[in-house]
Parts: C-alpha cells; structure tokens; sequence
C-alpha cells in the first residue's frame, strides 16, 4: 500500500488529464470534466471526484461509456432544452445543460434543461453552484444507474440515490448549497463502519427482507438504502417520495432508463440529469433577495447552539471552507486513494506524475 | 361535546360558505377557498381543510388576514411572475399562481409563479395536482408564519413546517402525487400522541435544550419539530436543508417574512408561496412521458413486499382512495371536529346548515 500524500490540485488535475488522455477522451471534454471532477474533491466531497475513477474504469471497461461523446440538442425552446449525453460521462453534458439553463434564464427568468444518454456527473452540488455564481438560483438533479434505495413497505431497491442539490447567490456570503441523496446516508457510510468495525445505526441500511440491517459488512454487500426518514416512524415515505421525484424529472422526462427497469446486459449508461436556473431579479430586486438570503444565513450561524461549542452550519459551510484549506494546503489522498490513482493510471498506460507533485 | 357525523361535501360546502360569507369574503373569493378546503377534506388531509377554521378564526380575529383582497400583478414576464397576496388566506392568490403558471407553461413550457405578503393557503398538494391535472409537472411550496423546525445543532425553531408538494402527469393512473412538510411529522401528531397517553418516537420532537423530547403532553405545547431526518445521525441536516430551500423560495425571492424574523407584534400574515409548472412535451413527447410515470407507478405497486399484506404505496395514493370513499360515503367530521365548525359559525353569526345535510 502506497504512503497517503497530500497534493495540490493542480498536480491532481494533470494525473487526471493524463489518465483520460490514455482513456482517449478529447482535450476539450477532458478540461471539463477535470474541472469538476476538482471542484468536488476541493469541497471535500472525495466519494464523487478522483474517488470515482475506480467506477469510471470499470464501465469504460465494459463499453458501457463513450470517451468522445458528441453531445446534441434533442429539443429546445428559449425556457427548456433535451440533451442527448451520447452515453459520455455526465460532466461535460451537465456543464453543457447548466450553462444553457443559466444563459437561458438570464435572457428570460427561469429555464429547465434535461440531459438523457448520459452517465455519472460527479458531485450535484458543483453544478447548482455554478449557476449561484452567475446569481442565479440553480437546481441539479440526477438518476443513478443502479437501484439502491428501497421504498416504503417493500424490500427491493427500486431508486438510486437520486441527488437534489439547490443553490442561491447571497451578497456577503458564499452562495446558500445544499447537496444531499434522497437516501439517509451514502452506501460508502457502510464501508466505512465495515472498517471501522461498527455497527451501523437501525435506519441505516435494510436487510433482503426489508427489516433493519446493522451489519455493516452485511450492507456494504446487500447495498440496500433506506430512504431520507430512515424508518416508516420517521416519514421514510417522504425521502422515498423525493426519491421518486428525481427520478421522474431525470428519467421520465428525459427518456432515459429507469434504475429497476435496466435490461439484462445493459450497462450502467443511459441515465438522466435535470438542471434549472431561475433569475431572482425576475421576482424583485436581486440584490434584496441576496439580502435577505444573507440576513437566513446570519440567523442560522448565530441560532441557539445545542452545544455551545458546535455551531450551527448552513447548508455550503462544510464546503467552502474544505476548499479554502484544501487550495491552500493541498488534497489529502490516503493510502488506498493513492493505489487506486496508480492503478488506474498504470492500466490506462498513463505516466504518473502525482508523486512528482506533492503540495 | 356534538356527536361525530359524516356530511358530504356539498353540505360542508354550504356551512363553509355561510361562514366565508358572515366574515366578508366576496363570493368570488369564497367559492375558489371553499373549493381548495374541501378538497384537502376530500383527500383525507384533515389538518388542512375545515380543521384550519379555527386558526383562520384566530388570526382574523387579530386583524391579519384581509377577507376582501385585491390580489396584485407585482412583477411579470412571459415565464414568471411574482403576485401580492393583499393579507388574504392563501387559497384564492395561490389558485390565481397555478393557474397563471400553468397558462405560461402552456405556452412557453415552463413557469414559476410567486406571490409575497399572503397568509395560510391549505394543503400543498393541491395546487401541484392541479397542474398536473392539466398535463404538467407542478411544485407548489409555502412558507409558515410560525418558526417550528430546530435546524441541527440548534435549540430554537427558525423554519415554518415548510411544505413541498410534487405532483406528475400519468396516463392510466392518476398524477404522482407527493405532498410533504419538511419535518419528520406534522404538530398535529404530538397532540393526538398526548390525547392518546403515548410518548413520542425520539426524533419527532425536541425539547428546549435541543434534545429528544419524546413526553407528547411537554411536545404539544413546546412545538419544536426535527427537520426531516429526524436526528443528526439520521441526516436531519438534510430536512434542515430543504426546509431552508423552501424559506429561500417563499420568503427571499418574494420579499415576505421569514418565520424566524417576525417583529414584535406582527401579525400571522405575510408569507409566501412558490408555484412551478414544467410542460413534460417541452422535453419530449408528453405522451411518453405520461406512460413512463405509468411504468414508475406500475413498478412501485408490484415491488416486492415488507409484510405481503401490505402493499407498497406511490405518493397520492392515499389522498385518491380517500377522495373516492369521501365523495361516495361523505365526509367524516368527529365530535370536536363538529364542535368547531358550529362555534366558528355561531361566532360568526353564520346559519348552522350542517346537522341538515348528513350524508
């Protein structure tokens, strides 16, 4: 096992550039998806950036997605817009649709824009970021190619884990970002106690027969995730009903493919993602809005504490300041990330140049 | 105590509208407020059709709730617009929102409508099922006036209940229908816990200190809820983060007021509402769409059981079994239930038509 090193992020992006350079992905495509693949190990979200490579690998390997997709216009109006992914990786599509919505939105108040054919686009969140930056309010949503989450009252997974990531401009901070899966908690969480050697806690993770499962190593396996409420006591159904809503606005309305209705053999290709943009200054003044978004985000840092010493976060807080320690000190990788890396880029027959690069 | 009967909903109609009338609402008015209320009654949402009479009582008594408003165009494009509720209740400026929404989705494919400076608008659900209705995918959300929701980490409520409902066009079924506070369970339950001498679930109630409170007596009065998530271990943050996203779009981008920031001695009134509606053909043929929520759908009711005598519930459901029972079988009104309406109607020297109509 290799030693965990920390790296800045620009050497990271020139061993990621590297290892998609040898995957064939063209140079345009490949600056995207760096970019944003970055973006989500900056804001400390490390399952959804380097961290996927591994996952990237695997369905490159078995076809299922296409390093040089042409990403085309399926329809479009001057408020909504199809996109069809050409079965790439979903970053570039995404930045494609987010950038159309916010341009869209910008000329008219409020735009959708729906990608179908895509795959996996990393972190929601840097997207509805990336419409908050240019002062919009910005939605991102997306299918998962595998079932995970198990609705109320069954016992088989029928929803990935289904993102919703929303994002509003402030004036003195940092935009407002929420970015969660409608499931309790990422299945990584499962590993990770499965390590740890935990337990997990009852609401977690369900067994095959829809009954609490607290093995961690059991649910690192079964893979089976509880919606957001955790148990029927705790309004699971609501978490499985926000499961379900991203699902129809990234699969049905997109014409992609369903998590629990892939055909046998199809790879894990062919999801969907949904982004809106919305333009305050279509509703009222735009720096009121900012305004009062400051004024929600002043109120909440300076709410009652629980504890007196733990403060009470909004929705971004974690993220922003991963990004300003991890630009300035650098990325930690550990061990395993570090092997995964080498891996990867040895079998693409990429050079490594992450050791060459330490922060 | 009156004995409990059940009515129909003409009947109910008639007693609601005797008291609409005895309070000034103009006819117009009256008949679009009696509607939204009887369907949440129809729906089986008790809490939010003529059980709200007494509240609305409440704050009309206070002088905050304008029985005569002149709903207002404040700002407008062919995609969005923003109306000002006059200080009425929420049901006739909300059902002027949808409705403009959903003529501009019509014609452009997408639209947002919201409205400031309104007052309490009912049931969620039903604004977003009446887009989808008419062929379109509808949000409805609202603000609250009063703050309920304890963000994680916090010991005082900043967030209104803050609802979100989701509603989607099907072809053989009837529309999706999701409709949700932002908190684990509505208030409501800890009063019928504490009528029913049973404690709460930790994670429905918190107490002052910011831990559970599971004594529903303390609960009902205290009125602090989890966000949905229920405890930080099962994700709160993340019901803390939607019902953030709900203030953000019913109060920031209308210019109302934030539950948590009401002065001293304002009314109940001034909050307000978010509508969108998306039209499904703006993407790709609105008719596939509808049959891929079929397939949802379809899907979700053959999953695999928990408990085989128990079948697997899509959101909608139970408020569409509801509205078949009550439309055929009346509507049943408990003992306190009846007690309410006739002592609203006698406060407001309205007829009492109800003991003429049973069903």
């Amino acid at each position: 096992m290799p030693e965990a090193m920390t790296v800045t992020a620009e050497a990271l992006g020139r061993q990621l550039d590297a290892i998609l350079t040898a995957w064939g992905m063209p140079a345009d495509i490949r600056a995207r998806t760096v970019d944003v693949m970055l973006q989500a190990d900056l804001m400390g979200i490390d399952s959804h950036g380097v961290g996927m490579l591994g996952l990237y690998e695997t369905q490159r390997g078995e076809g299922a997605i296409n390093m040089a997709p042409e990403v085309t216009v399926v329809r479009e109006s001057p408020v909504t817009a199809l996109l069809d992914g050409d079965s790439g990786l979903g970053h570039h599509a995404s930045l494609t649709a987010v950038d159309m919505a916010v341009d869209k939105a910008k000329a008219s108040g409020l735009a959708a824009v729906a990608v179908r054919n895509s795959a996996h686009y990393g972190a929601a969140g840097v997207y509805a970021l990336r419409a908050a930056e240019q002062g919009l309010i910005g939605i991102s949503s997306s299918s998962v190619w595998n079932a995970a989450i198990v609705p109320t009252r069954a016992k088989e997974p029928i929803f990935g884990t289904n993102p919703w990531a929303f994002a509003a401009p402030a004036a003195r901070h940092k935009p407002f970002l929420l970015d969660m899966a409608t499931s309790t908690v990422a299945i990584g969480k499962f590993r990770l106690a499965m390590m740890a050697d935990r337990p997990l806690p009852v609401g977690w993770a369900l067994d095959k027969d829809g009954e609490p499962q607290t093995d961690s190593a059991l649910a690192a396996v079964e893979k089976l995730c509880t919606p957001l409420g955790a148990t029927p006591e705790l309004s699971s159904h609501k978490g499985y009903g926000l499961a379900a809503m991203v699902e129809i606005l990234c699969v049905a309305l997109t014409g992609s493919t369903f998590a629990s209705m892939r055909a046998e053999g199809q790879g894990p290709a062919d999801i969907g993602h949904f982004f809106l943009a919305l333009d305050p200054g279509a509703f009222r003044d735009a720096a009121e809005v900012r305004a009062d978004v400051d004024r929600l985000i002043d109120r909440l840092h300076g709410a009652a504490r629980r504890d007196p010493d733990v403060p009470v976060l909004v929705p971004g807080d974690k993220e922003y300041a991963s990004i300003e320690d991890r630009s300035r000190d650098g990325i930690p990788l550990s061990g395993p990330m570090v092997e995964l890396i080498s891996g990867v880029a040895e079998r693409a027959g990429a050079p490594l140049t992450l050791d060459r690069a330490t922060a």
